[in-house]
């Protein structure tokens, strides 16, 4: 994918975060996989809500800035930790919802949805009669602390969803390419703001 | 009615059907019956918040498809079987609501509602003073088994309003053309809103 | 006023209580009064969401039609028994949103406002340490009859904020033009939100 | 800055926080301080959901009108207040929410936050394993006394963050530029919601 594409593709996500209440202040991060060891990612410190190509620019595969001077979200190496891991992911996105940031403060060491018609947005086939457990791990602000967490997570559960959260920060979501990866996301927080609800709810 | 008006019928519904996040991820689906036995509906696994009359594609009145290649959402057949069942049926929309999804969870074959001045959306003359019983399905991914108990609940209730909900999944509605369909889906949707936030408070 | 600023301003200010989900299906109504015993009010059964000027008729008043041909609003007489009784009412807004449905159905004959800087927003110059009685009627298909019930009402406490909520329906709010009865509209329905709100939370 | 900037700057934040739901009725004032002396604001009375440059005028820094015959915000002297007391502030703005409104209204002197990431929007390098208290002060028509007990708050607590609430009344927050003051506000008002939702929720 080139770089332009993937930047106008980013663009459209973020907005359309911003629009949905995910990316309040400067929060979440975007990115894409280029290919070649490439990395398309939002720049550090910028606000979603009109976010153009020109708020996007390009790291290595370690999370390194390829543009001299600018500088990359700060939780790039979480995006490189899912590439690394994930050969199929092609595109990464982080948001803040209230439904994932008050369940997340809640939660244990995961989010057990059942019973979702949308739990098919999800690889492997699984359906509204499958269990899907979403990881929830500590917050951190070591962030490469945080990506060895993560892979002993995932080295402990292969069979873990495109997706996980952090305690009281937000969640990260991946997929084969961005149209995937936000379908994944609003499968989740949809499934997330149900759960809250049914938490809410006396009768 | 033309397949170009149908298709920029179900392109509008669909996209204000997203506004209201009743369409998260690739769900929902919304069709028109253009006659003849031909009915326009929304492609299999395409996202509604965007939704052109590009995304909209024939089927015949079984459901299968006229465009050669193309493959029409995986519910095809529940909007086959309203057409089939309602001849004044000539348009159906299909959405998941955080309303529509928790309380379909929680209930038993039926949601009743009462006392709201909406119900005068529904046909057959309902006003505040009427109680109407909306049908709530068990969800199965088996669709032609789900559409045979349709059947059966509309054989045992004619008297049944022109929606139903499916477990954990989301609302059908139908009317005469889209615009009444939609206004049936907003009524239903506000009176279901209602009906949680009722549940939800203490006094 | 004449009537082509009249239907515009009634035809903005319908799009932005759709954008605010106050007017799901095709619920709700407005009017502006023209003067000279005419008033502009939305044809009935329009969805307020596209709504345009062509949406907005005249009737004279006592609510009949002056456009030959053309049914107003439902509920024309609420609107003509607000302008008949109050001289000063340029402008009448009446929707149904969840806060003033839910609240008005456990409500008795009033709803009591306190505490809110808001307040403000009433004429009378009350404060936050002023307490607002907004009255609430039982819904009645028998729209001369809630009228009565209304006349009466205002007999008996003139000192009636201008706006009301019918059980179950809705509310409808008036001021000396489209701008004041809709910030009115909105502070009403902002301190109802609270107002749930408040009976939600347990602690 | 000059005025043409900071105006612009006013009208985009004001009709971003009526998309946010956050300036209802004519609620909400935004400012920017251009230096030497001169801060430009919103007019009294105007509705922010259209607000452009011209809904902004020029004040001095004791609130005094710098436009002959024009009448600035009602509660100019709360951002004169700020400015004075913190010389890098360069923008405030002020809303309404109903998380704002219903968690001042029951809180003690303040509210505080702990555990979130969005902590970090706040100046000193908070994180999420930092504690942040907001100030909740009574609300007061007295202006000027308001400004008196803000005043000796800050004397009290010179580690108080860069913005505080008014019980029933709103939020107040500053930041070094409008994108700051911005970013800051929609921190506040998430965690404000995340807080307001852990207390709404059984289990």
């Amino acid at each position: 994918m080139k770089f332009d594409d993937a930047a106008a593709a980013i663009a459209a996500a973020g907005r359309r975060m911003d629009t949905l209440g995910w990316v309040p202040a400067t929060a979440g991060n975007l990115s894409v996989r280029e290919g070649s060891g490439r990395i398309a990612i939002t720049r550090s410190g910028c606000h979603k809500g009109a976010l153009s190509p020109s708020g996007v620019m390009r790291v290595d595969a370690e999370g390194a800035s390829l543009e001299p001077g600018a500088r990359p979200s700060y939780e790039t190496l979480l995006h490189c930790g899912i590439y690394r891991r994930f050969p199929d992911a092609g595109a990464v996105v982080h948001g803040h919802s209230v439904a994932n940031t008050v369940l997340s403060r809640r939660a244990g060491a995961e989010i057990r949805l059942a019973g979702y018609e949308l739990l098919k947005a999800f690889p492997g086939g699984p359906t509204h009669e499958t269990e899907v457990a979403v990881p929830v791990l500590d917050n951190d602000q070591d962030i490469p602390r945080l990506q060895r967490a993560l892979d002993a997570l995932w080295d402990r559960t292969p069979e873990a969803p495109p997706g996980y959260l952090i305690r009281g920060h937000g969640v990260y979501v991946w997929g084969a390419d961005m149209p995937q990866a936000m379908a994944r996301l609003e499968a989740l927080e949809f499934m997330l703001l149900c759960h809250l609800e049914e938490g809410r709810t006396a009768r």
